[in-house]
């Protein structure tokens, strides 16, 4: 395999390289419940952090719906931080735990724009169980309480170097 | 052309699309002065934002430098708003004035990861004329006050569609 070896920091994150293809499901009180097909990219370059790039699209029409973006550190043994911008206008930085393939995340921040819409708290899970990563994210959002809102599942196709 | 058309919330950022390459100078008090090469790419998928992606890397090692990624919406006619995350566990929120092809941000908020350096304040300055960009950062950081942090220039390589 060509590139750079993974660096030693993020080396228990390794089990994320990759490209990954699915889709899953969105819901909200505020919005019809929604299905979405959904490519996520994690990658590295040798330095201590994983990037991240996610979008998705409308099914079957495929229309670009969401799309996000950063990078995953680790303050240590078992404890992943993640940051993240959205288009939406809303970055989250997180913190959270690492234990065996299962990344589960808490936002400590999320920012906004002065144009973007209310978002106050988020959790995010990743799990890998092979070449099967399935994620949930919970959110609060314009005046809701943390709760479900997206869950989807995607196999891995490949995996690619750089960010 | 093939794909989307620019989405009209941000045809005044059309400017800005495409694949850059170039390069920079580095300085601040705490490190040495230190020169760059980069590339570039705004982009977009019809929606109404931009998508922006970087990395730098050493001369001439072409070692893996910074990256940072994220998306520039429109609040209003000349009024940019901008959401980045970056390896280092910092995100910032911009908001600005777009005045002909001179994009001026200043981060409304700077978050950031328990382990990451302390920044407290960024300023982002791009300009473009012609196949030319040119940027300026200022940053407080580390203590130290708002002042220049990094300038560099690119060479507009190609238009890339998608994010």
């Amino acid at each position: 395999m060509s590139g750079p070896e993974l660096h030693p920091d993020v080396a228990d994150l390794g089990f994320l390289l990759g490209s990954w293809s699915g889709g899953g499901t969105g819901r909200y009180p505020t919005i019809d419940t929604f299905s979405y097909g959904e490519e996520v990219v994690f990658a590295h370059v040798g330095k201590p952090f994983v990037s991240y790039a996610q979008r998705t699209w409308s099914v079957p029409e495929r229309r670009p719906l969401h799309s996000e973006t950063g990078y995953l550190r680790m303050a240590g043994p078992g404890r992943p931080e993640l940051v993240l911008a959205q288009p939406s206008g809303v970055v989250e930085v997180h913190t959270g735990t690492l234990t065996d393939a299962v990344v589960s995340l808490s936002a400590v921040l999320v920012g906004r724009t002065p144009t973007a819409k209310e978002v106050t708290a988020v959790e995010r899970v990743l799990r890998v169980d092979g070449d099967v990563l399935s994620y949930r994210v919970r959110m609060a959002a314009v005046g809701q309480p943390l709760q479900d809102h997206l869950e989807g599942q995607l196999h891995r196709t490949g995996v690619r170097l750089g960010t």
